[in-house]
């Protein structure tokens, strides 16, 4: 855009975010990509054989070519076709290894909607699954868990994450040392899966609640690797088991300066001499970049100091 | 992120492209900018006089400060306190002659929940307003106007879109040879005004549902400039105004190709000899970029042929 006048260019982009999720969002839910996998087809091919209107496929279609999540090309008899892109058939595939659509998925059906209430968010600081989801929201993660079904897709959702980045987190550092690993809140094992990979010398019991354990059980770590083993509990309530490395990947997070503070005053007291706790979240540098940063703090401070890393 | 496998940087920015969007849009609805305006305050200050939570006022202000809507210094008494960016004074307060506040409030509350059910629209080929307002959705501007208050709204988005960019898009070319315009579907009557501002010569003709024609009156259109006046119809049922030039900005994406013809084809008909379209859209470019591009079609095709500019 020209002219003399400045240009909100960054706000105009701001304002489009939601349209470029939803686009990306509805492309993976509707089938494109898994249709489109290995071929190439027409709009109204597409349109016809995923049960679409053809003009409301030709406009995600076409949005999805400027996203560079499709390409399209016009065929020798004049039709243009798409096709997915490496990106595409990489990550938006439901059979592939890193896929990332059980995690489009819940972003799209619950943090979505949970984030058109943000305003109310910040006004009465807590989450807004009630006016989302018509359920009651006073815990968090009792909203989240509401059944086994929401449980579920909220595991894939972290499984996808660490399938993505998991391995990147786990090796930032050498955790060699530390033989006995609790991932407190592991959810469905994947960040542990990583860890005993990475160190085959390491055990890591997941702590997490005991629905979760079950589930995981059920659905995430079925071959069972005798390195990896559960623990049920509430990490508030109940007593944390005794280790020499804690990891805390995307927990602390979820609660205020208060409890993250007795949640960390706790592991202090279960923790091994010599031990540690490895934080993972992501974070806002002075310079307003975001990344996920790893940090492992060394927890019987007399030892030695913490150190971080970004990946 | 490091590591040797690819990345999805560009699918994970995607997927976070609504988190962003609700950033903002919470705290324009918030009034955060307008109450940084001039000054700098604390998170809990701000919290305080905003009637919010100091947690997630800090979390809200911390992610606008990483999206440089807000500057965050500490002050001598070693508080962190956040003031508006230039770019934020400029367009994010209520008061600003070029204020996308309004826009803003449109996009979270309406097409924010509207796009939630992107899939079903692009299943179903319509609008979601019945999922998203439980209104009738069959006519989109019955929908869309379903109450003075909801239409004043939408003609405030129009308004602000143009008060952005209108003046590039009008003179994206010399008009001054159309004395006689008409803009159809000319809403709130902000492209008409930058349009006699830019070619003093010229008449614009508003063409819009009555009740769109009342309420432009009665809000936008209120010191009456001899040069724009209006006219009352619905373009697919009534006759057209004849002028030299018909305006259609952001009209034809609202249609099916059928119906977009349909349009043309009458505008043809009444059309002066040696008269134009100017077409105004967000179009996709080959190489995918999307941009606002205006463009002259001259109607009587015996004279020339038309042109095009992006802006």
């Amino acid at each position: 855009m020209a002219g003399e006048e400045p240009y909100p260019r960054k706000i105009l982009q701001y304002m489009e975010g939601f349209l470029v999720s939803k686009a990306l969002f509805s492309a993976c839910e509707l089938g494109v990509f898994e249709r489109l996998q290995g071929s190439q087809w027409s709009a109204s091919d597409l349109a016809l054989s995923l049960g679409c209107s053809e003009d409301g496929m030709e406009r995600l279609l076409n949005t999805c070519v400027s996203l560079e999540l499709l390409t399209a090309r016009t065929d020798p008899h004049g039709a243009v076709v798409y096709s997915n892109t490496e990106m595409s058939s990489m990550f938006l595939l439901k059979s592939s290894p890193r896929s990332l659509c059980q995690s489009i998925e819940y972003s799209s059906r619950t943090i979505y909607l949970c984030w058109h209430y943000l305003s109310d968010a910040v006004r009465e600081g807590r989450n807004q699954y009630e006016k989302a989801f018509g359920v009651d929201s006073r815990d968090l993660f009792e909203a989240m868990y509401r059944s086994d079904e929401e449980m579920v897709k909220f595991m894939h959702l972290m499984n996808s994450v660490w399938n993505i980045c998991g391995r990147d987190v786990i090796t930032a550092f050498d955790l060699s040392p530390f033989r006995c690993i609790c991932d407190l809140g592991g959810c469905s094992g994947a960040l542990a899966k990583q860890c005993v990979s990475a160190f085959p010398q390491s055990t890591v019991t997941i702590f997490d609640l005991p629905k979760v354990v079950r589930t995981s059980q059920q659905h995430f770590v079925c071959n069972q690797d005798e390195r990896i083993c559960f623990c049920e509990g509430d990490f508030f309530k109940d007593e944390l088991p005794q280790a020499d490395l804690y990891i805390l990947a995307r927990i602390l997070h979820d609660w205020t300066d208060q409890r993250s503070v007795e949640l960390l005053t706790k592991i202090y007291q279960s923790c091994r001499p010599g031990g540690a706790v490895l934080l993972v979240e992501a974070l806002l540098y002075e310079d307003n970049s975001v990344c996920v940063c790893v940090c492992v703090c060394v927890c019987r401070w007399s030892c030695a100091a913490g150190g971080g890393s970004s990946v």
